[in-house]
């Protein structure tokens, strides 16, 4: 039985999120990735991802001020500006790239 | 311009959590994953979940114990058992259901 090489834990976040992104490739569907992510996400962590999320396309309908934003999710309107950040910045655009496959 | 409506923030955690879903849905490849990972988590969020998915597959490969994983990532001995249950747990089997088909 090999024991852990803490050369290993050094140097592996790179990897070990790689290794991430491929666990979530590999799911078909809806209720794949639900399943996947109420084993890896506490409830907390599921409920401010999915309340930022709702901020994104809330702030993508330009229908709403942030403060009306905060209003109506409960979030702060700190994280609704950090939701817009993230909206406006491009270097992922991972919300754009969802939103504009969305409203296709 | 409607007005935030309250009556929606209160009851919409279910139907909030099912469009986040469907956003992952909509996502085509590991490229992809991670664009929208990055603007939906904080780096913070991120390394814990890679390291909430190494530690799963460190316990499914069964060469090591509690102690000798947590040693490996830097988890708490406590975080390597709540990924044991869940990866036990039938509840959600999502942890086991990339694992499977990891393993084929």
């Amino acid at each position: 039985m090999p024991g852990p090489n803490k050369k290993n834990a050094a140097g592996s976040r790179e990897s070990d999120e790689q290794a991430l992104f491929d666990a979530f490739a590999r799911l078909k569907n809806r209720k794949e990735i639900e399943r996947f992510l109420r084993d890896l996400t506490t409830p907390a962590e599921l409920d401010a991802f999915a309340e930022r999320w709702r901020i994104a396309r809330l702030l993508d309908s330009g229908a709403h001020s942030y403060r009306e934003i905060a209003a109506e999710t409960g979030a702060s309107t700190t994280t609704v500006a950090r939701v817009a950040r993230f909206l406006r910045e491009e270097a992922n655009s991972g919300y754009r790239l969802v939103l504009d496959r969305k409203n296709r």
